[in-house]
């Protein structure tokens, strides 16, 4: 299967769903990383410009660590909108990763760009399989077929996961994913006082709880009629 | 009354309301069917410009077999946005119908356009009346009064309908009405493996046996301030 | 047709539905007030057994008020449960007023006996139309057919109304039914601090405000299979 | 896998589960049906206690085709209740199955006896697996373990599925599991203008056009702690 | 602390939020109402530029009696947008107030400026405090920080409010503020046969009895991550 | 203030609530734990009468540890019923505490037992303070006042916190509490692969996570009429 996961800044991946994309790699599916912006706002200090460059090279680093694909949205940090210009760059990205499942924010998290992120992707979903689009860089993919998933919310909040995937396996990886971001370590501590790390572990740690395993991310479906619900016997 | 229905796209209204409408149309209101994008990306092979012209006939022939208006918007099909220049447009089509009752699409429902159809109808709301919006077609029409009451979702999905009308003895009319869009029979089967004819039948039937009458259309009320909600003795 | 609205207590339904009831009665349907519990507990003074004679006046005086007739379902006040007893004593008061249409408290107010009261409604629905339940005093009457509604919660809280009545006109008369209650003005003032007219007047008010009248009542509809909804034409 | 649906009427299971149930048998799994009452008050001129033993027979006849094993639990049919004598009796059904899979009714579905059966079902949950419970004809099975899923109501009225399973393969075996409750033809169709081999049917056809296939019957999953959630990778 | 309230139209502030900010003065607290629209469509017959000019004098004269600080967003009325523009816009407004609490309207109001205002706070929380935002007039303020509440709907329509603030003490002062918006008295009368004073005393009675006292004003609390929400002990 | 917290199990308390009771003492407050049931069911080998015992033991160790009352409700375990005998006890428990504020387990939480003890606190609400209540042990206490609060489900399966109380100090003597709970560090273990410490601190840290301090215990606050609901300027 091809798997797509779209996120609105760098690292929100390695956070929310790296776990799940590593057990995908192992079973020998191509899995695919989009970042829709460059978080070229995420410091205080450094230079836009030139923290936008830092971070596509640690998305990178951590998407090579596991053989997945980067695509590299590069929208301007802390400006997406569901507007006409961002829905056709997000048709371009469903169309690169022609995708059997999708992860992506879910529209209740607490950052603007992770909201609208998700709202682009439940908008893009039909124009990514229609040809005649205007404007497009690409040609359509296949049309409907493709399962969105939304990511857990940071501090779960406003979120209650429905579906669970044991990442106990393989949270050492993810965590030297989430490694590559070092431009975040700081940043966020200074900023937010957030030990990113510990964020990760406590989170993935809550989640198994509730699921009965060390270490889990947590997930709902979009449902919504032609989304090529799952009609297999339970569970 | 009044009675305005506005739509994405050509057959949204055959498949979701039309049974409504024709009961409105049999007791001797005016019924205006409006149509917001021309549904010209509705095939994988004919030119967009083309199916445009095509829908449109089709649309107004099935208005003609009730003898309801019809108001075409003509907005590039999948391109709606709430954003202010298809705010202009839409209130411009609700003071063309003045309406005393208005149905709409759900914010819920799968297509992008479906939600953003209503949610234009639920902003447009209270522009419709006032008489200084500037760049507008169109005079003011009646401000506020009109009731607002959702169309059902596609495969019912999301939506849990509060009102069912009884559409049993017009339900062949209503068959009559989507077989005038012979242009989608063939690409809806193609693109997405569905009968349309079938699709009806079978929501009608559903919401019908969960009201207790043959066949049925669902909807529920958007409730707001100043929307002039029903006050009758129930039911 | 005939329309029974069932409470917990004496003054319950004076507060949350006899504006719609002399609505009712007004245009000539058969009204009947079935009062669950006698009310016994309501003073911090007064032996519970002559205050549940009292009230038991009082109530009779209400209902005369309006040509409506009484059921005294005398269970002990505070001490509603939905078991097999009281579930028996609630599907006579069903049989004994064959209902078109039901008022009764909704699952979410704030004391246990509304609560329960609206639990028994909705549990002994079936029942009252099926012959063979054992132990009942009074025959089947019709199956199925009425339909339920739920009464506003006291201040509104956890609440939120889908159909309003207009009573306007006969709020006055509202008043007077209230007016019956002699023995609750004291009673709620000392143990409650509230002053009952003062209380159906803002509550009235407020939903009037919100449906677009002066004063209204709220209410929601059970929704459930077999229940007779409506299927009229909107609204 | 054991997988054990628990119901309230005979006759439920066909109605909502039959299809998922086949599938189970065919890949193997040991399968078991509790009719949790002898739906003995389902007519309304067959005395109760001759009714029950017809409907006992029908029952056996429906879990002998697919070769299941049926659990009778001989309850008064519109007498379920959430109390001690019922809450044992659930008890020893879920010791009797020790399943892996509990399907049951959802807590909002319409009768009484639906919305308690799925309540005992979580209630008794635990205490399958207690050695210590008294009074419980059989020992303690597995403690936690099994995953509970609730069945769709009927109309679908207040239901939402979240998982589907695609039964068109198995549809017609369905409707022979159904064909063996004869004695409530008849009496659907004249107690409440239902006919039961149309009900399934529609159902079947809607949830499946949701779903993206022909027929299938829906679920929602009862997510509560150590209930051994799912963990696999998705879908 | 700084408090800040941001309502989309002059007199919104005053009908949902003047008691609460009267009592923050009270207690020597720095407030400041930031009204987003000019109000200027306000008016059937009033020329919109003259309107706009009235209107910030009767805001700046409301405020001025609690000595709070205005700021005018001067957005044409009718006319919010979570676009771009009105983003700046906003952060800018969050900046100038660097607030501790923030007031603003709820998403799901009537009035689509409302629920857009709403949306731009929740949108513009996080670039308050970033320094590199570009096109802002305004430094970054404090990052994160501020907890936000939202104001109650009117009519109560669609809102359960979490939080009731005691006005009781303040309300005729929260009168003398609604007393200052004179060009609405008419306006509200005519268009939409609304008195504005009896609609706040309705108001503030009905959440009043609610909570427990005369007056109260409804709130719920905004809860995401990273919003610096109470961890007091309770109440 | 008078607190008391109601939960159905020994060590309840402990997990969900006791970093809040001991800020409560630290400040001088009055607390009370009342533990409904004796947990004797809560070992596969202990007989069920010794290990009830035991547990009191351990309970009154954990109270005495930072000086709050013990109330011992002593029902079997696994067998709490919101029928009319636990109505009774738990009447008599509110009405010993006379509290200020209740703590006690959602109605949504995983074991039968919580659910139950919760529906019982909000049914017992009103009787704690009306005199004639027959066949209890106590006289009446206030009526009314007390505010209730839900604590958090395990997992948080189903719970969404609107209260957060930061407890990173007192974290340590919550840890000692539950210490004193000896039996069932090997029970949990063995039952339900259950690390006590481990749970405790894992969920305390998420809440504290999105509360943004280190531990917190989460709460939602049971709104209802004449709750005497909190009406401060807020925060």
């Amino acid at each position: 299967m091809n798997i797509l996961c779209v996120a609105a800044h760098p690292d929100d991946i390695e956070i929310l769903c790296a776990g799940t994309l590593i057990r995908y790699v192992n079973e020998g599916h191509q899995v695919t990383m989009a970042v829709f912006t460059s978080g070229n706002m995420g410091d205080a200090v450094i230079d836009p410009e030139k923290l936008g460059r830092i971070r596509e090279e640690e998305s990178r680093a951590a998407a090579a660590l596991i053989g997945a694909k980067l695509i590299w949205g590069n929208v301007m940090d802390e400006h997406v909108f569901p507007d006409r210009e961002q829905r056709r760059l997000m048709i371009d990205i469903l169309r690169e990763a022609d995708p059997d499942i999708i992860f992506t924010h879910s529209p209740s998290d607490y950052h603007p760009d992770h909201r609208y992120v998700g709202q682009l992707v439940f908008d893009a979903y039909f124009q990514k399989g229609l040809p005649h689009i205007p404007d497009q860089r690409l040609p359509a993919c296949r049309f409907g077929h493709a399962q969105v998933y939304f990511m857990d919310n940071l501090g779960g909040i406003g979120f209650q996961p429905t579906e669970y995937v044991d990442i106990s396996a393989v949270f050492e990886t993810k965590k030297k994913m989430l490694a590559c971001h070092k431009s975040q370590f700081e940043a966020m501590q200074q900023l937010a006082s957030t030990d990113l790390f510990e964020m990760i572990e406590v989170q993935a740690r809550f989640r198994g709880m509730a699921a009965g395993c060390r270490y889990a991310e947590g997930f709902t479906r979009l449902d919504a009629f032609q989304r090529g619900l799952t009609k297999r016997v339970l569970p």
